[in-house]
Parts: C-alpha cells; sequence; structure tokens
C-alpha cells in the first residue's frame, strides 16, 4: 500500500480490524504497514515485553489509547479471541506458539495472517488447515517473496510464456548480515529457515512441484560447530516437465542480501538481479574502474514493498475483493515436505524422491 | 517517511499540524504523504471542487470528519488563518493564487510550504520572502528533485570530493508524458516550469550560482505552435569556479520519465540513470537482444520517495529537529533569476550575464 | 596476438613453424590465427578436402606456394613427421584421428597442440602423455576458456584472494546455435563435450578437483529422442575446501552464446557476463523499455581472443619465454574422470564419488 | 580485418600495396593493421627515426628485407612516389608535413590515406581535394571513429528510424591519458584537435551540418597556462532539422578513455557507452558496493576495431569492392569549419554562425 499511487476506490469500502500476536523483527514489520495502512485498524497488540511494544509503537507514533488498542500479554489473549467484531490476526511470534495461537484464532472465527512456518511438525500444520476449512476462514502462510514487484513480474511473464518451455530455473538467495548464533538455535536449520522460500518461489513459478531433490551442504562458519546446521547449500530439483531447478543459498553475504532468479527457457531467459530494491543509486568511475551502491542490508529492507503488498492481498481477500488463494494449504505443505526431503538428501547424501515423503 | 524502517525514537516528540491548499495532482501527492505520515494531522482541507476533494480523501480512506478536519472552499479559507493552534499550511493551488495564500498564512503565523514557483513576479516572491523573515516563519519552495535519495546522494559524494574539483556537470530531464495542451497555457513556460529545477539541482551541487547562460531551444510538437514555447531546450553555464554546466531537457520522452546527473571532475564521474525507481525489473534476454523493463511512466512514480523525504524535512524543520535551511531565499531567487537569463539568451540568441540580469 | 597492441620486443627471438591438420570449423579458427600471428609461420595443411583448404587459405588470402607451405592428404602426412626443422603440430581434426596423429608427432619430436578431447579413451590418453613425457615435448590440450581474458582475469583475481574462501562457484553455459544433428553422433555426449569445460574451469579456478559430483538432465529436443543424450544438465561438485560447485548447461539457447561465471566467498562475489565480446554494443530505450543487442552467436565469435591468446601462450612456452604448464597432464586427466562420473551419475541416479572413479 | 570472422572470398581478388609515412603513434597502430592484413603489403616506410621504425617493424616480426619493403628517410621519399606500381600512401606524420607529401602522392597518381587534419589550412586543404579529384585519386582523411562499430551501429540505427525524429545528440568525449605538454604545442588546440571528431560524428549521423555554434570552455590544468588552450569544453549546436546538439569535452579523465554518445528522438533514445571494448569485464560485489573493471586507457584500445575497418573500407575502395565515399571532401571542409567556428565562439563569447564563416 505505501508504494501505490493509484487505488480502486470502488474497493474501498471496508476496513479490517486487527490483533497482532508478537512485535518482534517480523512482527515490527507488519506493525508498521498496518499502521500505514488505510484499510486495517490495530485494535490488539499482544507482546509478551511491554518495553518492546512500546518502542514499536512509538517508533510509529501510535498512540495506543487514542486508537483505541489494547496491548495485552499472552495470558490476556483470551480478550482478542472474545472480541466478536475483530476480524483477523497477524501471528509472528515464536514458532513453537504458532499452533495454539492459529488454532483459537480460527475457533474463535478469525482470519489469520501466519508467519511462515505455520508449525514444525507436519500433522499440526495439516491440521491448523483442517480447522481454517471447517471455520471457512483463511489461514494464510506468508511467503513474503510472492510479494516482491520483481519476482510477481518474472512468474506472470514465465506463466505468459516468455521464455517459452521452462528448462532450467535458478535461485540464489545470501543472506545479509549473519544471524545471531541464538537464531541458529531456533531456526529450523537452513532448509527449513532459508530453503523453502527459494522452495515455494520456484514450485509458484513453475505450477508444479518436483519428483526429486538432491542437496549438498558446507558449514564454514565454525561458531556453528556443533549445531549440525550449514551455512552454504547447493539444491537440484527435477520436475515432471523435466525442467532442472538449482538453489545456491548461503548465510552470509559481506555485500548485502543478495536475492536473485533466473529462470531459462526454449524461448529466452528472465531474470531479477537486485536493481530495484536500491535507494541511492549513484555510479561511480574512478581510477579504480566503476563502482555502485551496495545492495541492500536485509530482507526489510528488499521485501519492504512485498511485505506491505501482502498484507494488501491479505485484506483485499477478507474484503472479497480478490478471491484468488495465494498460498494454499497445498502450498505450505509441500513446501515443507520438499524443504525436508532437502534436508534429508545432504544428511543421507543421496537424492530422495518426493513422493517417499509422502505416504 | 513512507520508506524509513528505522526512526529515531526521540525525535518524535510532537505532531504538526497541517492545513492544505489545493488537491490538484501535486495536492493528491502531498495529502497522501500527510496521511501516511504519523508526525501529521491535517486539520483543513481548502478545495475549490468538493468532488475532487471527496475523491482525494476517500482514495486514501480519509473520513475528515472522524479525523476532525474541515473540508473547506477558498471563500472560507479565512478559517485557517484564525486558527491559532494551526502550525503549517501546503500550497499547491495554481501559481497565480499563491502569493494570497502565502501572504496571509505567513501574517498568521504559520509554516509555509509551497509548491515551487512562489510566484511568477521576482518581486512578489521576494516579498513573499519579507514577510516569512519579518514572521520568523519558514516558507519552504519545494524543489523536490534535492530530496530524490540518488541525487542527495551524489550531492553528498560530490560535497565530499568524490570527483575532485567539478569540470563539468550535466543533467538531462525528459518528461512523461507529454502534458495537455491546456497546461502549457499556464505552466510558465520550458525554463521557468522545466528548467528551474535543474538549474536548481545544479547550484545546489556545486554550491555555486553561474556567471553567464546561453540557451538553445526548439518547438517539435505543431501543437504547440502560437503558444511561443518550446519543447527541447540546451543551456549552458559557466559558474566561477570554471565548472561548465549543460542541460538537455524535452517534453515528451517515449520511454518514460527520464532523469539523470552526470558529474565530473579531475578524480572521477557520478552519476544517477533512473535505476533504482523501478518496481517490477526483470531482464529478459531473448532472440531480439537484452531487454528490460521501462523506466517510470512519471513524476509520482520517479519522484515518490522525494516527495515523502521533503515533508519529513519540512516537519523536522518545524520541530525543531533539523536547523538546516534546505532551500533557502537566495535558492529560490536565484533559480528563477536564472531560468529567466536562459530564457532570454534563447530569445536573443546570444549569452546572458547573470549580473546583468540582477540589478 | 591479434588483439595485443604491444609485444616485448626482446620475446620476439624466433617464430615457429607450424603443420596443422584439419579445417574444419576448429581447424579454421586456428589457421586464422596461425596467419595473422607474426611468429608462427605454416608449413604443411593436411586436410582431405582440397576444396575446404582452398575455401580457408582464399578466405585468408593465403597463397600456399608463396608462403612455402604444402597442401597435403592425410595419406601424406608421412612428410610432415620426417620434416625435421618443424617445430610443432596442431590437431584439429575429428576425435576419433587424434591418437595416431597426436603420437607420430610426438615420436617425430614435435610439440602438439590438440583440440579436446585427446582422446576418447583414458588409457589412450595417458599414453599419449606418456610418450609426450618420454619425448620432453608439450602436449597441449586445448581448453580454450583458460585464456578467454574475462575468465582469466576472474581466475587471477579469485587465486588472490578477491572473494576470500571461496563457498560457491557457478558457470552457466548455453550453446548457440543448436548444432547439425549429425554432430551429436561423434560429440561424445553433452558431459565429455560440454560439461567437461565448465569442469576444467572450476577447477582451474579453485586449484582443486571434486571428491563427490551429482548430475541431472533431461532431453527436451524430441530430434535427440533415440540419441541417450540431452540437452539440459545440472550439475553440483562438492571440493575438499568445501567449496559447492554447480553447472548449468543447454545445447540451445535462442538469445545467443551464453558463459557465465559466478564465484562466491567470504570477501564478496565475482562475475563474468558476457558483456564484453559484443562489438555492437548499443543500448535502446524506447516505448517497450530498455533494449541492448543480441549476445554474440557462438563460440567463434565469443571465445575470438581466448583462441589467439592460447596460440601465443603456445608459441611462449616453445620459445622459452613462458615456463609455466598451463593445462596439465593431470588436468587434462581429471577433467575427464569428472566428466564421466558425472555422466555416470545422470545415468545412475545417485552421486559418485571420484575416487570411486579412480582405480 | 583482424576482428573479421568471415570475409567474401570473391571480394579477395587483388592487394594493395601501401608506403607508410610516419611510424610515430598513429603510424604504428596503421603499420600493425598493415601487418595483419592479408590484403595489404607494405613496400616503403618512411620514418626519419631509424630507430623508431626498427623499433615498430620489429615488434611485428616484419622482416623489411624479406618482405621486400624499403625504409627511406623523408629525403628519400622521392623513390615512393616514382615507384609506378605503389598503389597508396598513409600519411601519419606531423601536420605540417601533410600537404606537401599529400600533393606530391596525389600527383604521382597515389590513393592517399592521411590522418586528420590534412592540413591546418582550410585553403591548402581544398587545393590537396582539388588535385585529388583532377587526378581521380581518394583523398581519404581518416575521422576513425565512424568505423567503430558501436557508433556505426548508432549511426545506421538512427538513420532507420530506430529514435524516429531527433531532437537532441550528445557526445561525451574525455581524454586518458593527459597527453604531454609537448603535444599542446603542436596539437592544434582542443577544438580543432578533439572536437573536430565530435563536430564530424554528430553530423554524419544527422546527415546535416548545422546553423548556428556556440562554446564554453575552461583552462583547469594550470600548466597550460599561457598555452592560450582549454581543457574542459561544452559545444551547442543547432541544426537545420531543429536538432540541438551538445558536446562535452575534457583533457584527461582519471577513470580512462570516456567516449559516448546519446541520440534522442521522437521515438526513443539510443546511446553508446563504452561497454565493449573492455577484455577483462569482472563485476565484483564486496562490502564497499558493485564494482567494474575500468574502462580502456586510450584511444589504442579503445578505437583498435576502428582503427583496422577504416583501412579495410580504404581498401574495399580502391579494389571497387565499395563504391561509397565515406569521408567526402565536404565533410572534411565542414568540421574544419565548424572547429573553428566553435573556436572563435569561445574566444568571442557569443554564438557564430557558420555561413559567416564560409565567405
Amino acid at each position: 500500500m505505501a508504494l501505490r499511487n493509484s487505488i480502486n476506490d470502488s474497493a474501498r469500502k471496508n476496513k479490517l480490524s486487527f490483533a497482532i500476536f508478537g512485535l518482534g523483527r517480523a512482527g515490527a514489520i507488519h506493525f508498521g504497514n498496518l499502521v500505514r495502512n488505510p484499510r486495517a485498524t490495530i485494535r490488539y497488540v499482544v507482546e509478551e515485553s511491554r518495553d518492546r511494544a512500546d518502542q514499536v509503537m512509538s517508533r510509529w507514533l501510535f498512540d495506543h489509547v487514542e486508537e483505541g488498542c489494547q496491548v495485552l500479554t499472552a495470558a490476556e489473549a483470551k480478550k482478542v479471541y472474545e472480541d466478536h467484531s475483530l476480524d483477523a490476526v497477524i501471528v509472528c511470534t515464536f514458532t513453537h506458539t504458532h499452533e495454539e495461537i492459529v488454532k483459537k484464532a480460527l475457533a474463535a472465527g478469525k482470519a489469520v495472517f501466519c508467519e511462515k512456518p505455520i508449525t514444525t511438525q507436519l500433522s499440526a500444520t495439516k491440521s491448523c488447515y483442517d480447522l481454517a476449512e471447517k471455520q471457512r476462514k483463511m489461514l494464510y502462510c506468508a511467503f513474503n517473496r510472492r510479494y516482491d514487484p520483481s519476482i510477481r513480474h518474472l512468474q506472470e511473464r514465465v506463466r505468459n510464456g516468455a521464455v517459452g518451455q521452462v528448462q532450467s530455473i535458478k535461485t540464489c538467495s545470501r543472506d545479509s548480515p549473519f544471524p545471531p548464533l541464538a537464531y541458529f538455535k531456533i531456526s529450523g536449520g537452513m532448509f527449513h529457515d532459508c530453503a523453502v522460500h527459494d522452495i515455494d518461489v520456484i514450485c509458484w513459478i513453475l505450477g508444479q512441484f518436483p519428483d526429486v531433490v538432491y542437496a549438498q551442504g558446507h558449514c564454514f562458519h565454525q561458531e556453528l560447530s556443533g549445531m549440525d546446521d550449514v551455512d552454504q547449500v547447493a539444491i537440484t530439483m527435477k520436475f515432471p516437465s523435466g525442467t532442472i531447478a538449482s538453489i545456491d543459498l548461503n548465510r552470509e553475504s559481506s555485500y548485502g542480501y543478495d536475492q536473485r532468479i533466473e529462470v531459462f527457457g526454449s524461448g529466452g531467459m528472465l531474470e531479477t538481479r537486485n536493481y530495484s530494491h536500491q535507494v541511492n543509486v549513484v555510479g561511480h568511475l574512478g581510477n579504480q574502474g566503476a563502482s555502485a551502491e551496495p545492495l541492500p542490508h536485509s530482507f526489510p529492507q528488499r521485501y519492504a514493498e512485498a511485505y506491505a503488498n501482502e498484507l494488501d492481498y491479505f485484506i483485499d481477500y477478507q474484503l472479497g475483493l480478490d478471491p484468488h488463494i495465494e498460498v494454499s494449504r497445498k502450498d505450505t505443505v509441500m513446501a515443507t515436505i520438499i524443504a525436508e526431503a532437502c534436508e534429508q538428501s545432504y544428511r543421507r547424501g543421496t537424492p530422495i524422491n518426493i513422493k517417499d515423503m509422502m505416504e
């Protein structure tokens, strides 16, 4: 919304009321987008640390009393579920708390926007979706990259045949900065934390899921020794159409947050190369050659528009303005299964057939 | 503000209350930025067309009653000036109405943010500034390009010596789309409407004003015949430092809004080339060669951040958070004088000394 | 040589006399470089088709009588081996004839410049090198990419630490145009014909050979059905240093000959992206967006400098001006073994340990 | 020729014999191209310094005795003119000697390839062309940029309507490295030495000559004080079609030899930006941002192909294979007149009408 310059007026009949759980890194981003979105009102902030809540709210000059918003602890969350007038819940808490919040919110008839992963257990994720279906409420898994304008434009052009039959698709996603060690302990590992994004984007662009995957990995950071995690990963996926996908991931890019996609087919090639998303683009030529500005530092900068756009999609869907279900139950479940297959491939040193993961 | 991701909390002590005069093209942009800026409250909208006002407000889901904002006609503007609690006025009406609004607002003790030009008469502009000085209120002339992140970054790097002694500076500004014919009648002509922006940016980057200017022009659009205007202009300016500036302007770029600056000096070259500001950046390689997306369509897209940033600067200044006067009285007056010198040079076919324009 | 603008005079003491076997596609390129290289004299052309020989020679206005060059058929090749004054032999015939020519030339004391592969059998290749070592003559396997200025510059910068510890290295090599079907029958298959180049370049840049490889492939061209070949390949290689390499190959790029390398490490990223090698570089901006010229059509254009440079290296080595052995016996043998391991991996659907290929 | 990969065989009926006068910087470039061009034979080298001649010849391993080439001093040049079998003369000596060599060569029935300027006096230049016309021999003025592949491609696309009606055309030419002071004394000044190239290219692209020109200049290098020369120049030219041309020249670019052209019209924009002509193109991303290799150091690198191509054109014309006169008498004369008009404009501080220069 922040970057939309024209908005269809007839589409703006209603507003949606939100409760947001968790004001950590992702939560703070979503909170800022809620504040700036004229179709959203924030009715509840559920955050254990009142200091954190005050910090985020004051950053946006959000006077919760004046705005009619209650700030609660998890113990007080019952108020959220009991408020019949509340429309939707955004879940940005630690992953292990997702299942309870998602289920209580759905049970109370709220639409749910949940940071990925829905839960760490496939069976739990499935039961969340079962409940959503029963309640006829959306359970939206926030794969933010689908709403990046460049990536969405790429996907649309591929689907419209801009490169003909897709033969090779490659993503390169390099994190910046290196996350704190504490994060690695709760991240779920590189395959479930990082690769799952690339897997989802590739399957979304192709409109297929792979038959077989193979993964290599290595841990270059000595700080991670003992954590049984990796910081460099390469994944190969073979699709029913014959298309071969390659994913190249790294946890620490010294030159900023690097996110690229390349799609090659019988009719040509499309690629996104980070070029938009740089604010201070000034080229320099000197006696050392040509130079340009660094890439965006990290995901809040790189995917600022994506975060704002996915919130707008969620609101559009709730208001009946967009009937399309963007990240379906199947998409979420398959991304998790494929990420797990990649991790198993890396650990066993052998390709994994996806159907063997799906009993 | 819309694109700032972190804001210094201590800076957020206060809000500023605004009246906005005129919800035309520029006014709609400023209104949107006011809505999204948590430090701004909109207390008055002054717009002759209630339909236009409703259209712009509804675009942002702005419920003026709920927000405590009055919607007035020009005839009711007195309410604005009489409201002692109001902090600032934004002036985006037709140019011929600027002088009256600016002076009444200043007289009433309001800070004034005014679209360029302040007035069409140098003497009137000067008397506006005289009043602003007497009232000790800011009269801000909105040269938006100074707040474009790329251009500002370029200016800072030039001032910090990134290219050594500046020897050549060039701007290229090509409009898109071709304005409606009605606009040409009130535009003030290409020198005062367009060139004045390039002149201001060049003088701001160099920190100097030119000694002598020369302009060539031509009118390629037959629709403009009889209007005594041009659609292609080339300007040369010589500065006291020896630096030579070249400006290349055109009214209609078929490939979108093209805004570039190049600064060359003893130590190298810096340039901005439109690359940021493109949302859907996807490269394509096919049997016709390489291709990329078109440039932004027009100024609202290209300078979206600049408009938001200049509003933030204005608020910062009013709140005492930024003591720097960005566009000074001298800057505004000199840009007008130099633009007029360029127009005279074009009409007379001879270089013009700026000091001959200043008695 | 063709593109060298300054040549060290002291280095130019001598010339080298050549016989060239085969004036097909590669032979014609090497012949042209011999003609233009002032340090080379062509004493024998061995080519079955006199028409082909005349065509190539006339293209370069090469009057073989005036130049003291004999044009022979294979049956007359004995004259080459018996000419004690002849220095070197260039072998560009069909692969199955390489072994005989290489061995006879080495036995006769000639240095040998041989198009890859030396032979199709590892044991035969090894026996050729055995003979070269015994005769103390160079047997040079022409991996042309090592002499491409961009790729060489990349290799040097990587070795000098420009990206720190290498964690990921990727090549993308897409052929253009699609080769004639007849070629596929003698090509040796995509792994030995194409992948071997990428494998050699990666090992050369890293200074290591991989421990384990995995390959995926697919055949999109129905014309190839029944040939047991593929046209799209993805290879993953894991190196002792932990570095993971990814190779992406395709037989038909609609947008020209695409050859890129990316090296990522703890200190940054280096990449070559085809940008040099385009002669008519003119950018266009129109209402369809930005566009640029297509890539070079095929390898003779893309690697023109590489072919000229590798000939110069070969002459430098023979004249004692460059003691470095650029493509060693081990390099050649390992590239063949690794290419074979990749093919086996693709056929068996499992990773292959290189050491299992080496008994 | 050096970079041509296919040559029409039927075009190769003959060779052309050359004498070359002067083996300075330009002469050495032309000598190398003659050596590598199979259609050229070098029969005379006329050079005062035998050391210089030996140095250049040995650089190309050119054994003049073996090749049947005589090395002469200027005093012995008579032999050249008296050799009835000689076809053509290349003149690369100091400018003040051009007239005598050109006229003697034309009088002797030789075609003449002459470095620009033909002479320093317009009347002398005209009398050289008079003689050429009388003798029906080509007098070719070597404006090398016309044969740069990028620039030629740009010209062809402009002429074919790729940008519609041309409204603005700009060149930027920055020299590298700064020439030795001795050179400035004989250079003829920046307008005749440098600007004349840009003037010729612009008129060639447009197919017109300007009506009026205006020039600004400045001297930043203190070493040049007292030489009455400048090192930064900006020129504006207005053409009969309404097109406005801008030229930006500098004598010392710290980042290498910078040569760009931009043509804007009703249908879009074309530009050349130095990108071809860089041999070692490797991009780097590190924590300082993106960087790429420096531009080519100077004209021998940047215009290597242009020099080779213009020699091929000259031979084609002599052999009757290309009937087109590329740089006509009028082109040469007008470029000189316009350069002089620019210099006069700079000195007088006023625009100059070209027709006032032509009586």
